[in-house]
């Protein structure tokens, strides 16, 4: 394909493979941007940072059947010639942010520019919002004031704004009130008002001088583990940036239950809590802002969502209640709150809504899962499965949509796994067992390749290799399985002890070294059982959600969460995770919750959706329900019994077995069925 | 008559001598206080502090013709017993918040328990108010939070609070959040909320374990000179205490338009101000509260009035716009804050209604005063005359209400006044001439005898004559017109050094010794023409709203503020400050600003009342009228040229004059027709 002189163009970007067709003049960064594909832009796109460099390919793709030629991109406009001025751009670079489509482009984002993808597994996802904020520019022009009218400034704005915009706006925030005359004077009788309208009245939250053209909102995904802010404009939806932080609770508490054992425990414990969470969301406000060359003062709103424990801290509840049955929340409604009324540093009225909570533990970011993925709308089934400490679980459609939350405990997260870690460069999130010499491969975090391939040795000695994540342990078992290391009752098999020296004793049972090092990183009889419990209890859950609906399979299936994005859903039907579904139907969603989140903070539609949503939303009590026990104990083995190990076979193509392998495979079907094993081989 | 079993008596109070009949069993603290006799109570009427003793009379009252018995008062109870008991009273007193009316009685209040009357003279004036508060207390009760059940705990209450008394509430302030589920627990399942409702929607903001049945509030008058408050109970309507405190900002200029200039040149200097007067407010809260038995976090709401500079500062709005034209407010809508966005420290939820400002120079104040006064509910034309720096003068009836503001300057606040000070003990607040001997006698605040009689010496010694205030001014002027000692154009005749050695040369003019002592005070010729501009200034305006509204005289005349209040209204004819009407109608209405507050701070209905008042009035802006600076010339005189000085002598009773004394009468009475003066005899 050549350049065309308008319409658009195929653009594709490397290494990820993601492309699509932009019409002619699109700026490559939004382009990227749309796709998902994580570039970096400081300065909100104004060819002032440099953060945003691409390389844009030579030559004859022929797999991807592309021409590409330099007149492909748009030449280099003033901004970008002065840049490379000022500041160097490196040959055969260009500035994304400035750069447009011209005709079909393959385009290499270097790793310098994709550098901090990986820190924060909660990238904002691409997703296309109808722009219908609450809060509002509105510009009018007052005329010099009347001493025979000797109505104040504020009535005569509020006037303007009505004829002008026909919008009745209250006017009574001593913030607004202080700033007011000095606007005019500046703007000599031109201002800009910012306008909020949710569910309330009308009210100007803030006013400047001359004309104003961008508002800008965060969206905030408050996570036990980590906190993502994603900085938005208002006015087109686009997002600019992006930055997160690991929850600095942590200090006060690994995970949820110790941080409200500690407010028990510590009488300013909660004051601690609170005051840490609101100020790492002021420190990620002002760097996204930073990014954006804006300041803190310019976010006129915020949406943030978060599990039922980290809400109440953000709001400075006292969480212990939801430490203990009846699990009772002070506020489950959708709140609209006064940014300064959380300690919040952004606009000084700016306004913040926080989602709905769904029951004691099915949080508002979940309900902001249900508002990105919508399966209220669709007749097919659907499945969403965050999982966490508590993994909260979804399942419905157009006719019935229900709630309800497991305790799978933080083995999925790497707590309780000897080599256990969290997602963070070095730990192994990959893992392929040869079923014939029982050797693994591995991938860790931070280098793109298997162990077997070049280069991964160099990246092992920088990184090194840490430990296992959750996405690794799910794989790690599943190959295990498969290999016939472990049996459906999750037993690792000491007989193979003689055929390789991966299986080892380990005191009374046995372990796989899955990468052994000075300190072997060893997957244990333990570490199967954590998993066991773990992903028994996330199963019953679904199941007893299943149940009520009164299904046996669901049309499809969505992993939400920094955890569920990194999980291989091959491998989660592998294990038993997740229920019958055609394993094309299962995707990983990464950060729902932000884009839930990030949906509330540009539309209001949106907001009075998931209020709706969570009002009609069935919440089931796992812990009072007869037949959760009974789901949780058949859900341990691997693959839980209810699941016909020949439809999986059809959905996984199995290696070849020995004769031997194939009948011990076949002895632990049998016993996979009634539940129980005995460890032998 | 003597006492009855029930039904009501006669109580008659000295040494004011007001009186009013009471049912059978009312305490005689409620009796006091409905009368407007100041009776202090430090403890809320809890028989703790003693301060509200009084002494019960007996005997025949022949001129009263009431008979008092030691029965006619209810015996001593145990409270009273008590208290005398741990603090011993003197014989013959009793508790006036214990002991209740059973028959006619005579009581006296002792100078001690009406000590602090004269500090602030800014006192609640007794009014019924029909309650309509916009606060009220709802108590619910809550079964046990149910797993099945799973809304929060905030759902739960607004759910009861609608179903038990029809009230739709929201409920999202973090502060109330935080308190919810503790109140819960607290209270067992039983809690009181205070709902407030006023424009807005109805919104909880409080929220107690059990049942509350108080609710407090405090209405504020924010002076220039001094700040009042008063502490109400917001569902009986009762004023409980009161207290007051001159007005810190003095200390950044003495009047308005010099804390203005302050602001002008200090880069701080509009955040020292706002500080000030919010720091003056929270001190009088507590002060209000503490005399309660109360502290400031159960004071739930406030209504807060002032002069439009003031108001400003409260709001941290820089007033320098108020400093010169066109005089434009920020704001001059009602206004409804939270009470911690205006840095006060009230309950943490607290509202604040600000009355609407009515002009660039008059104020909320002059507002309050119109609810107090409602000119616009009758037939009758009312002038109702705020003195200060700057006048408020509002005028009207049923028709037309109109509003202005005339630049008096501080003159009547004792000013620019040789001897001039504010009113304190030992300022000269009234004076007699003798028109024979030229002779004075005098009045001191703090000494209840006039100069002539027993006790003055005394007094003086100990109080001092320190100066001479805004009404002792009036008077001196009026006396010295009256006993000819000034012409009608204001000149003192130097020709009376002959007959007296009170008047006495004074460089190029002549001054009367008032009051000899270490320092002489002194009437200079310069005090007389620095009232007798004030008192054009202040005619000149309500001049020209007299001819917008075609009369020539008015049917009643309120004087109002603390300064009004201590006006002899006979002498502000005389003088020439006011128009002409009957004597017998114009009264001093004291601190009718405190009292709008009030009736604001109780009924909803008030406030739309001022609203409806304010957008109402017909504001005239006097530095734009044509025919000012032509009533200004007229109205120096004394009394003005305009007022009939026949109709003067009917109203008030001249003392026999001299023949010499007549004739130089009758020239002054020409000259004053034409308005100038030569200072000859």
């Amino acid at each position: 394909m050549t350049a065309s002189g308008d319409g658009d163009a195929l653009v594709i970007f490397m290494p990820s493979g993601r492309r699509g067709r932009f019409r002619v003049g699109t700026p490559l960064l939004d382009a990227a941007r749309s796709l998902g594909v994580y570039v970096e832009s400081v300065c909100g796109g104004r060819g002032i940072c440099g953060r945003c460099q691409i390389v844009p390919s030579h030559g004859i793709h022929a797999k991807h059947g592309v021409t590409f030629a330099p007149e492909h991109l748009s030449t280099v406009n003033d901004v970008e010639e002065r840049y490379r001025r000022l500041r160097s751009l490196a040959p055969g670079r260009r500035l994304s942010c400035q750069a447009k489509v011209v005709g079909d482009a393959v385009i290499d984002v270097p790793s310098d520019t994709a550098v901090n993808q990986q820190v924060v597994r909660k990238r904002a996802e691409a997703r296309e919002i109808t722009p219908d904020p609450a809060t509002r520019l509105l510009t009018v022009v007052l005329p010099p004031a009347d001493m025979q009218l000797p109505q104040g400034d504020a009535s005569r704005i509020r006037a303007a704004v009505a004829a002008t915009h026909g919008v009745e706006a209250a006017l009574g925030d001593p913030v607004v009130l202080q700033a007011l005359q000095p606007a005019l004077a500046r703007g000599r009788g031109e201002v800009t008002v910012a306008v909020h309208a949710d569910a309330g009245a009308a009210e100007i939250i803030a006013i400047w001088p001359g004309r104003v053209e961008r508002a800008l909102g965060i969206a905030c995904d408050i996570g036990s583990t980590t906190i993502a802010c994603h900085l938005v404009d208002l006015l087109t939806g686009r997002t600019i940036s992006s930055a997160g932080t690991s929850n600095p609770q942590i200090r006060f508490g690994e995970d949820l239950m110790s941080r409200v054992s500690y407010v028990m425990l510590n009488p300013d414990g909660l004051g601690a809590l609170t005051e840490c969470v609101r100020d790492a969301i002021n420190v990620l406000a002002a760097r996204v802002a930073a990014f954006a060359g804006a300041s803190p003062d310019d976010i006129l709103e915020a949406v943030l969502v978060g599990n039922p424990v980290m809400h109440h801290l953000l709001l400075g509840i006292d969480p212990t209640p939801l430490g203990q049955a009846p699990f009772t929340l002070a506020v489950s409604d959708a709140l609209e709150i006064r940014a300064r009324d959380l300690g919040l540093r952004l606009n000084s009225c700016a306004r913040v809504y926080l989602l709905p909570l769904i029951a004691g533990h099915v949080g508002a970011d979940a309900a902001a899962v249900a508002l990105a993925e919508a399966p209220q709308r669709e007749e097919a089934t659907t499945l969403i499965v965050d999982i966490g400490t508590n993994a909260e679980i979804i399942l419905g459609n157009r006719t019935r949509v229900l709630a309800a939350s497991s305790p799978t405990g933080p083995a999925f997260e790497g707590a309780q796994i000897s080599a256990g870690q969290r997602a963070a460069p070095g730990a192994i999130e990959r893992v392929r067992i040869d079923p014939a010499t029982l050797e693994p491969r591995i991938r860790i975090i931070g280098a793109d390749m298997w162990s077997n391939e070049p280069g991964f040795a160099e990246a092992a000695e920088t990184l090194g290799v840490t430990g296992i994540c959750g996405s690794g342990i799910i794989e790690a078992l599943g190959e295990m399985f498969l290999a016939g290391i472990i049996g459906a009752d999750g037993t690792i098999d000491g007989g193979l002890t003689a055929r390789s020296d991966r299986v080892v004793p380990d005191g009374r049972t046995f372990a796989y070294r899955l990468w052994p090092g000075p300190v072997d990183i060893r997957i244990s009889q333990t570490d199967v059982r954590a998993i066991q419990l773990a992903k028994g209890a996330l199963y019953a859950g679904t199941r007893l959600l299943m149940d009520r609906l009164g299904i046996d399979r669901v049309d499809r299936i969505r992993l939400a969460g920094a955890f569920g994005s990194h999980i291989d859903p091959k491998y989660a039907m592998i294990i038993g995770l997740i229920p019958d579904c055609d394993l094309a139907d299962v995707s990983a969603i990464g950060n729902a919750a932000g884009t839930g989140a990030r949906m509330a903070l540009l539309s209001r539609t949106h907001r009075r959706e998931v209020e709706g949503l969570v009002r009609a939303i069935e919440k089931v009590e796992t812990a009072l329900e007869p037949r959760f026990q009974e789901h949780f104990v058949a859900a341990m083995a691997f693959p839980h019994a209810s699941d016909p190990f020949e439809r999986l076979s059809r959905e996984v193509p199995l290696p070849e077995r020995t004769s031997a392998s194939a009948a011990r495979a076949g002895r632990r079907r049998d016993r996979g069925r009634t539940g129980r094993g005995t460890g032998e081989a």
